[in-house]
C-alpha cells in the first residue's frame, strides 16, 4: 500500500493528441499480465530525456542516448518490464536495436525514431524474441485512452500504477500533459525514477524541450530517493507531439511557456512523489528540507545523508522519535567546516534541536505525536547562508527486506 | 549470533603490565549489568587516538581530543554505555569534564590525564550523577585480569563481548597487546568502530604512537562498515604503558617496532572484523576487494558503493545470486570515466562478470553455491591500474530493521 497515494482512475489520465498506447503480454517473467508497452506518436513529435549516471548504464539507455542525439524526432517508445537488459554488453545493445527495428518495421519509420526502455532483473539476456513476437498484439491494441493500461504494463515491484494529467489553456486552446512512471526500489537522484514518460501536445522546439526536460527533472525525480541506489536504467523522457492548435513555442522567454512548464512540472512532481510513496515497503513519506546553507550542494548532501541513513529510516518506521539519529546524519552530511552549534531542526512544527543541542521546548511526547504521522517534514537550518534543497524519501521497513530478499524468486 | 565469531574466554585476554580495569552498574539504562568501565594506568602511560569525522562529534570526543593534544600522558579511561553524550552542546562538555574530574580525584591525577567515552542514545543529557556515584565501586573492582568484564560493560546492541590479545617477544622480553571493542550498528569508515581500546606494555614515544595509531586505524577500523552511518562517538585509542623491560622505541625504523606493529595490527583487525561479524542482524560476513584502479580512492569508493547498497545487502541476506545488483553498485561507485567493458568480478572462485558482461562460464548454480556460504569474498577488477582497497561488511536482514526499530524501547 503506498503512503497516501491513490492511483488515478483510467479516465483521469487524459489522452494527448498524437499519442496512442498499446500493451501486450510478452511473458518475460511468469506474470499473468501485460509487460510490454508500445507508445506510438504521429509524425512530427520530438522527445528529450535525462538518463542514469550509472557507469553500467543499460543497453537501452545507450541506444536512447544515441537515437535522441540527432533531430530528436520520435515515432515510438517500446518498453518491457521483467528484464533490464543491463550488464549485457554488446549483445544487449544488439537486442535493443533489434527491438527498435521490429517496431520501426510495424510503424513504417526509421529505427532511430524508436526509443527502447527496459526494467527488471539485471545481467540476464533480454528475451528479444518474446518481445518481437508480442509486438503485433501491442500494436493492434493501440488507442489514445490507454494510459492507465500503459502505467500498469511497466510495473515491477510497484504496488499500484502511477499516472498524472494536467490540462491548461494556452492561446485559447486546451493543452494536455499526461505522464506515467514506475519505480519502487533503486530510486535515487541522478536519475531518480526507474522509468517515467510524459507527453504533451504542445508544439515545442527540440532545443527548448531538452532544456525543459533537464530543468523539470531537477525539481522532480532528482529530489526523490528510496534507497540511495541509482539504477542502470533510470530514464525520464518528455515527448511533445505538437498537435495542439497553437503556434510553436521555441524560446524560453515566450510567456506562453509558463503554463506549459507548470503543467509538465506538476505531472513530474506527482509522479516522482508517487514513486517514493510506493517505495518498497514504505509506510511513511518524508520531506527533508535543508535551509540556510552556503550553497545548494551542501544542503542537498545533508538532506540526502538524512534520507539515506538506515538508522533514520528505521526510526521513522518505528515511529520512534530517536532524533539523535537525525543529528548524527546531519553531522555526516554537512560540510567539514559546519559549526554544529549553528544547526537547528524541526519535525513538522516541533523544534527538536536549537543551536546544536536539544531545544528547551522539546518534549518526547511532542516528538512522538509527529512521528506517528504517515507524512512528516524534517526541516533543518544550517545557519550559514541562504541556499536550500528538498528531497523526498520513505522509511525502511521489514517489508523492504522481504521484497528485496525475495524479488527474483 | 555473530557470523563466525566466538568471543574470547576471559583468560584469553592477557593482562597488560600497568593496566587495571574495573566495572560497575551505573544504571544509565534499565540494564541488569555493569555499564561503566574505569581503566587505570600506572604513571608513565601515553595514549593516541583517532576519532569520528562527524560534524556533531560527541562531547567526550571533543574532550578526548583536547586532553590528548598536550603530552599524551594518560592515567585513565572512563567509559559509559547507554548514553552517547552527543548533541548535548556545552552542557555535554561540562558533563564529560565533571566525569574526568571525579576520576582524577579518585586516582590522584590531573583531569586532563583522563579520557572520557560514551556510547548509546544520542541527544539525551548524560546522567552524570549516576556515573560519579558508581565510580568508587568501579575503582574498588579494578584488577589487571578484568578485560573480559571491561569488554562486556561497554556493549550496547552487541550480542557478544569483543576482545583480542597477542604476545610477541622483543629483545627477549614478552610484549603484550590486548584490546576490546564495541560496535554493531552505525559502523562506517572514518571512524569505523564505535569504541575500541587497545593497550600494550611496549615503551613507545608519543610521536611514534600517534603515527602508529593512524596507520593501524586505516587497515582495520577504517575498512569496516555495517550500515554506512558514521557515529558521533567513534573512537579508537591505543595506550602504551611502557612497563615492558626493554629500552624505549621512538623511531619508526627501529627493527624492534615490526613485531609490535604486527601484534597491535592483528588485535585491531580482529576487533574491527568482530564488529562487522556482530553487525546488527548480520547473517553473513563479506569481504569486498576492488583491484585494478587508478588510485586507492576509486577502489575504496567502489568497494563502499557495493558494501552500502541495501539492494546488494538484502540479496546476500537472501543467498540470492542477484548479481546484477553488484553490477549496478559498481556502476554507482566507479569513476565517471570508468569503462564498464573493462570491469570483471568474482564471487569467491566463481567469475560472474568478464569485461562488462556475464562471463560465459558463469552458471546460476555456481553463483547459488557461493551465496549459500556465510562468509563470501566479492573481488572486482576495474582493469585500469594497479591500486586496490578492501572493506568488510555484513548483510541486511529483517533483524537489522527489528533491532533499529526497537532500540530505544
Amino acid at each position: 500500500m503506498p503512503v497516501r497515494y491513490t492511483p488515478p482512475r483510467p479516465d483521469e489520465l487524459l489522452p494527448v493528441k498524437g499519442v496512442a498506447l498499446g500493451t501486450a503480454p510478452a511473458k518475460i517473467k511468469k506474470w499473468e499480465r501485460d509487460d510490454l508497452l508500445l507508445a506510438a506518436f504521429d509524425a512530427g513529435a520530438v522527445a528529450a530525456g535525462v538518463f542514469t549516471q550509472n557507469r553500467f548504464a543499460a543497453a537501452p539507455v545507450a541506444v536512447c542516448r544515441s537515437h535522441l542525439a540527432a533531430s530528436g524526432e520520435v515515432r515510438a517508445l517500446i518498453v518491457n518490464a521483467g528484464n533490464a537488459n543491463a550488464g549485457t554488453g554488446t549483445a544487449g545493445i544488439r537486442a535493443a536495436e533489434v527491438t527498435c527495428a521490429a517496431v520501426a518495421s510495424i510503424l513504417g519509420c526509421a529505427p532511430s525514431q524508436v526509443l527502447p526502455f527496459s526494467t527488471g532483473v539485471i545481467m540476464e539476456p533480454l528475451p528479444v524474441d518474446k518481445i518481437v513476437d508480442a509486438l503485433p498484439l501491442a500494436h493492434r491494441a493501440i488507442a489514445p485512452d490507454r494510459w492507465f493500461a500503459a502505467a500498469s504494463a511497466i510495473m515491477t515491484t510497484d504496488t499500484v500504477p502511477k499516472g498524472a494529467s494536467r490540462r491548461v489553456t494556452v492561446d485559447g486552446a486546451a493543452i494536455t500533459a499526461t505522464g506515467i512512471a514506475k519505480g519502487a526500489g533503486m530510486i535515487h537522484p541522478n536519475m531518480a525514477t526507474m522509468l517515467s514518460f510524459v507527453a504533451t501536445d504542445t508544439p515545442l522546439s527540440v532545443a527548448l524541450l531538452r532544456e525543459l526536460t533537464r530543468e523539470i527533472a531537477d525539481v522532480s525525480f532528482n529530489c526523490a530517493t528510496v534507497d540511495g541506489d541509482t539504477s542502470t536504467n533510470d530514464s525520464f523522457v518528455i515527448v511533445a507531439t505538437g498537435k495542439a492548435p497553437i503556434a510553436p513555442i521555441t524560446r524560453s522567454d515566450d510567456p506562453r511557456l509558463a503554463p506549459v512548464r507548470t503543467a509538465l512540472t506538476e505531472v513530474a512532481v506527482a509522479l516522482a512523489q508517487a514513486i517514493v510513496r510506493d517505495g518498497e515497503g514504505a509506510t511513511k513519506f518524508m520531506t527533508i528540507r535543508v535551509e540556510g546553507g552556503r550553497d545548494v550542494a551542501e544542503c542537498r548532501r545533508t538532506a540526502l545523508a538524512i534520507a539515506h541513513s538506515p538508522l533514520v529510516k528505521t526510526a521513522f518506521f518505528a515511529s520512534d522519535p530517536n532524533l539523535g539519529r537525525i543529528v548524527c546524519a546531519i553531522g555526516n552530511g554537512a560540510a567539514p567546516d559546519q559549526d554544529a552549534g549553528h544547526v537547528s531542526f524541526w519535525l513538522d512544527d516541533v523544534q527538536v534541536v536549537k543551536n546544536g543541542a536539544r531545544a528547551a521546548s522539546y518534549t518526547e511526547s511532542a516528538g512522538q505525536r509527529v512521528m506517528k504521522n504517515d507524512e512528516i517534514t524534517v526541516r533543518v537550518a544550517l545557519g550559514r547562508g541562504t541556499a536550500a534543497a528538498t528531497v523526498w524519501t520513505c522509511d525502511f521497513s521489514h517489508d523492504y527486506v522481504s521484497i528485496n530478499a525475495d524479488y527474483r524468486s
